[in-house]
This record gives C-alpha cells, sequence and structure tokens, in this order.
C-alpha cells in the first residue's frame, strides 16, 4: 500500500482518469482553500511548452488557488493553437472550482506535438473536484507518465508552537511513450511567506536536487517546478530560524524526490550518486558532478560493476579542473580508493568489483582543500534503456 | 584486400607489432626524407596527455622529421613519469632514426593510468624503420585500438603542371577495451605551406570535420590531430589557387576520415549526418547539429527506425534556437518532410519509417534563410554499445 502523505493545512489534492490513459488517474489538481504565494523555476529549453510560457506569465505571485496538471499529452510544439488550447483548460478549471483563470496554474505532460485533448479534459473536471481529499497521493498517480513508482513525501517542522508542513510531488524520467516531455515537481506548504522569499528558495534548492539529476542529458521543453504556500500554518518563514527550517524542509524533500526521480530513471538498476568536493570554484563542481553522471562510459561501467576510473578521470578533465589540481585528485568508488595524489592506487579488485553490486553506487571525488562540494545523481546505462527508446512510436 | 594508398612525396610510413597487441601491428612511424612544416589541433581536456603535452611544446614547427605513434597505451594520467616515458620514447626512436629527439612527434592511444611498455616499444625500433614503405596501410593498422576498420585516404590535385598529394590517416571510436583515449589524425602532404598557413587549414579543417563527429559525447585526454608537410611537389600553397585547392584536398580526406570514425562507432549500426541549415549564427547551427548526434533518444530513435522529429525540435531548443525562430523550422527525415513553418506535417508514416531503414540516415534541419550550415555526423545507439562497455576492464 502507497503510504499517505498529508497535504499541507487549507489542501486538497485529487487524480482522476479522464480517459487518455485506460485506467490510472491521467488529471490531477491541488487547491487551497485561501489565495497562495507562488513561484516556479522553469526549463532552460527555449522552445518552452505553451502551460510553461503561461505560468511563467503569472509567477512569481500571491494570489494562486490551483493548479492543473494532465499527463498523456505534453502541449509543446503546437504553437498559437496550444497557448489557446492551455488558456481553455485553465479557465474551466477555474470556473469549476468557482475561481479566476489567473489564479489557476497549469502543467502538462506527454507526448510532443499534439494538441491537448480538451473534449477529455474538461468533462473529468466535476469528477476530479468530487474526488478531493487531503491526501497527495492520487494527484502523485495522475502525473505520472512512464513513471515506474509514484514519488512525493513530505516534511515538517516545528517553531513557535506551530507546525508546519512541506509536501511535494514529481515525476519524470521515462520515455517508453516517445517525445515524453519529463521532469515536473511540486512543492505545497502553510508557511507564511514572501513570493520573493519562496522565488529564492526554490531555486537554490532545484540548483541543488532536481538541476542536479540526470537520466540522459536532454531537457525537455515542459520541465518545470512550482511551489505553492497559503500561509495557514501561522508561521513566518522570511527569515531567522523558521526561514532556515523552512528551506532545509523543502530542500529535503525535494533531494528525495529528485533522487526518486534519478533511481526510476529509464530502464536503470543502479542509483549513482557524485559527490565532487574540496572544489576552490562550485560552478566547476557542479560541472564535473553532473558529467560524471551524464557519462555514457561511467553509466556503462557502473552497469557492469567495473571500477573503471579512467573514465571519471577524463570526465574531470572535460569539465575543465585545472591541470595543477591534478596532483591533489583523491577518487573513491564506494568505499575504496582508486586514485590519489594524482595517482593511480593499487586497490583489491575484487573487493572493489564486489563493493559495486550495491544498487546504489557512490563515487566520490575530492579535487583538493577547496570549500565547495556539489552532489548529482543518475542511473546505469542499461541494454533496457536502448530497448525503451528504440520502440515505435 | 586493402586499397594502398601511397605516401605524398619524400615521405614513408610503417607498422609493425612490438607485443602489446598478440599479432596486430601496434607501433607505427611516418617519417619524411627533408624537413617538415608541422602543426597540431589538441584535445581541449586538461588532463592532456603526455605526449599532447610533448607535441604542444614542438608545434607549429618547421622542422619535424616524423612521428610515432603507439596503440594500447594512452600514457595519461601517469604525472611525470609518463612525461619521461614519452621523452625516451622520442629518444630512442631519434637514435634509431638518425635524427634529433626534437625533430620527432609523439601519439599514444589506449588504456589511461599505465606506463607506455618501453620495454616492447623500444626493441621493436629497428623492425619498424625496417618496414618502412611508400604507403600508408600499416601504419593506419598499427594506429587502431578498437576500430573494426582501418581509416585513411588520399587526395591529389594538379597546378602548375605540378601534382599535390595529401595523405590522412585516423583511428577512433571504439573503446571495447576500457579507457580508450580516442580520436587520432594524421595528415601528410607533399605541398610546400608555411607553418601558419598549415595550422590554419587544419584548425579551420578540423572545425569542419573531427571537430563535429561524436559518437558517445566523451572527450578524450588524447585527442589529437597533427599536420605534416615537406614542401617535395614544389607546389607553393600559402595562397591564391593553390591554397584553395589545398585547403579543398584537406579537407575531402579529412571528413571522409571523420565520417569513416562516426560509421565505426562502437556498437553502430548506422551512420546518421546531421545537417543544420539556414541558421543566422554559425556558432549555433554547429551546437544544434552537435547536439542532435549526441542525444541518445534521436541516437535510440534512429535505431528503431523510429521518425521520431519530436526529440529532434526538443534538441533544438535545448541548442538555443530563438524562439521566433519557431515558425520557420523545417525537419527532414531523408527525404520525408515532417515538420515545416512551425507545424507537424502529416506525412506517410510508413513509408518514412522504410526510408529509415538505410544504413545511412540523413536529418535535415532548416531554421530560416540565414547564411550559415553546419554537418555533423554520429551514429545510433544501439545495445551492443552497452555491452561493449560493461566488459570488465
Amino acid at each position: 500500500m502507497m503510504p499517505f502523505v498529508q497535504m499541507p493545512k487549507g489542501f486538497l489534492a485529487t487524480g482522476v482518469n479522464c480517459g487518455v490513459r485506460r485506467y490510472r488517474p491521467d488529471i490531477g489538481i491541488i487547491k487551497s482553500e485561501t489565495p497562495c504565494v507562488a513561484a516556479g523555476t522553469f526549463t532552460t529549453n527555449t522552445f518552452k511548452a505553451a502551460p510553461v510560457l503561461y505560468n511563467m506569465s503569472l509567477l512569481p505571485s500571491d494570489s494562486v488557488r490551483a493548479l492543473v496538471v494532465n499527463s498523456g499529452h505534453a502541449n509543446a510544439a503546437t504553437g498559437e493553437q496550444g497557448l489557446k488550447d492551455n488558456l481553455e483548460f485553465a479557465q474551466h478549471t477555474a470556473e469549476t472550482l468557482g475561481l479566476r483563470q489567473s489564479e489557476i496554474l497549469v502543467a502538462s505532460t506527454g507526448v510532443v506535438g499534439e494538441r491537448l485533448p480538451l473534449q477529455k479534459l474538461i468533462p473529468a473536471l466535476p469528477q476530479a473536484v468530487r474526488a478531493f481529499s487531503d491526501t497527495i497521493n492520487n494527484f502523485a498517480l495522475a502525473i505520472m507518465t512512464t513513471d515506474l513508482v509514484p514519488k512525493f513525501g513530505s516534511e515538517t517542522f516545528e517553531i513557535q508552537g506551530k507546525t508546519v508542513t512541506v509536501a511535494a510531488c514529481a515525476k519524470g524520467s521515462g520515455m517508453i511513450h516517445p517525445n515524453m516531455a519529463t521532469m515536473l515537481g511540486f512543492v505545497v506548504s502553510d508557511a507564511l511567506v514572501s513570493k520573493d522569499v519562496l522565488q529564492k528558495v526554490l531555486r537554490e534548492v532545484s540548483d541543488e536536487t532536481f538541476n542536479m539529476i540526470s537520466v540522459d542529458g536532454e531537457t525537455s521543453t515542459n520541465d518545470m517546478v512550482l511551489a505553492l504556500s497559503n500561509g495557514q500554518s501561522g508561521v513566518n518563514v522570511d527569515s531567522g530560524d523558521a526561514y532556515k527550517l523552512f528551506k532545509q524542509a523543502v530542500l529535503k524533500v525535494c533531494r528525495d524526490l529528485a533522487i526518486s526521480v534519478a533511481r526510476d530513471g529509464e530502464g536503470a538498476s543502479k542509483l549513482i550518486t557524485v559527490i565532487v568536493e574540496g572544489s576552490a570554484d562550485l560552478k566547476l563542481a557542479r560541472e564535473a558532478a553532473r558529467l560524471i553522471t551524464t557519462s555514457p562510459l561511467i553509466k556503462s561501467a557502473v552497469h557492469g560493476e567495473d571500477p573503471n576510473w579512467g573514465r571519471i578521470l577524463v570526465r574531470l578533465g572535460q569539465a575543465g579542473v585545472p591541470t595543477d589540481w591534478f596532483e591533489n585528485i583523491e577518487i573513491r568508488l564506494q568505499d575504496v580508493t582508486v586514485f590519489k595524489d594524482g595517482s593511480p592506487q593499487a586497490f583489491d579488485r575484487p573487493a572493489a568489483r564486489q563493493a559495486l553490486q550495491a544498487d546504489h553506487v557512490t563515487i566520490r571525488c575530492t579535487l583538493g582543500n577547496g570549500p565547495h562540494s556539489a552532489t548529482a545523481w543518475g542511473c546505469d546505462l542499461t541494454k533496457r534503456y536502448v530497448e525503451i527508446n528504440t520502440e515505435y512510436s
């Protein structure tokens, strides 16, 4: 049974089937009793899908009341018609909920280049409303495409005798159905927060979590993470200890979701965590960690449980690690040191191979004694990935 | 039988087995009777292998007499010892040829992190000298690692009643043996050319050829292309028509070799040519073409003979094609137009699928009516790629 995750105070969520999928929920709504502060981070792909452009025009905001999501159709590469369809979807959702269209955010995920199936989505809205509950579970199911598992979680913290809840939900990384647009994330909280602070927290947390995962190096047209906060906990988190606790809670739920997305990567059999530490340069640490997670050679070696450190070193060089840092570089696979002080280390190869049999492999690269570190997550490359993506559209 | 390719006037080449491989040639030398102008382009990986650093310190030059190459060991990630080993290899090669060490260039390809096997290489030098001939063929075999076919060719042109020959040879793209450092290219000519012009031609040609291929997005520590020209044709190609003909000949041989490397990509069953044209920006056209060749989703779709244009559009957006160019975009798969004027086109899907059954697939993207175009080459992604790279080191 799926563990139930409670929505923050004043939030309801729903997910029902509108007929795009055969049985599974494929339309979901989150709504708040009261207006929310809302923030978003969006794909850097220049061909942004209609719902991405729509949300970007509304955010940041302090008057969002709901967000509606459909899965199966990305409403990307659909031009002017796509923008009209998206607006119609928002309008009908608003009417059904008794709200104004400008209070509604929209996300879509699925096939690129086909119109939104409004004839299925609109009639399903009243059913969705009837299924509102105070858990996130059915919403989490409704946003899945080829994900093997739903991805959701929550964190709470107490301060001033009050409880703040942060719940979040994501989908991503499956592409069995071709042309999928991939990563969506939603964070809802009852913290009292200004839109600027919420935007800042979301951007900083996204940079450390969702922006540090990769399944195949593809940047989708629909990627976005949205955050809503309705203040109903009565705890102002704009500064001080409350700010720290809030950011920590958002970071924790988002990191867990990001890791779930990487672990559920297409065809993946292993989660790979790459830690690059001791860097004098944060950007370089992030770039190096990401390049290691996107290397098809390293992904294949991990799949083959092969302690192939040379491929990691090559990728650090590709990231632009300065030549004079070389003599300080240390590389560890799980707990086995394979490279140190710029030199290959004698290591127990069978033991290293055995350590790599785990379903979670950690690669740790120390670049020196600089203050910056970065962590990225990915997955191994398997024949199943190729199978999934050579299937017919 | 391999077609024989004649070396340019005054050049000899050789390739013999020194015992790193079981039987196949694994050490090769090209030498010129007279001093050569020499130029090089080198990997951007910051952890450059010892022979790369050595050649960079000598080039451009007008007094190079020979280059020696070994396959099986990359002499990368080998530190100070690697530089010493490389120098010793150059010194012994010079002595054997009766030359000075500073007249010798060196290239290595193979496993990262192991020392050069000088105890095998040095005793083989006299044998290599005895095997000098005026064809490039054995040299082309000696530089192979996991390449399935040797890659070499030549072009000649006539001007002022004289003949100029450009011969070239490359290896690359196999990585069955782990930690391989990949791409090497050698261009030799009897044109009379200044080192600055040779360097300029090599850089410009490399940008259009070797720098536009990708098998898996990995930038090796050992990549380099070297050009030697000894002037024995008596034709000065520094300017005018002779310059144009010379550059065209270098471009032709290098393009053919680059395409061979892409076609021989690990596990590949199809060559993919991507043409991005009508761009107002050359850099963007190149970036977009390369991003399409490196997309695991597009590579998988081509392997599955799936006319999946959405993945191509997503990649154009990831490359940063401006939003307002969207309505001019046209995408053709082989001869089938699948996207035009910013809209999906109705097309005959079975016919498109059939067209994609060819072993050479061309993807053509028109971005508008700008003056710039770029061509990139890659290969499909197959289960064999994963098999090759999960094998144990």
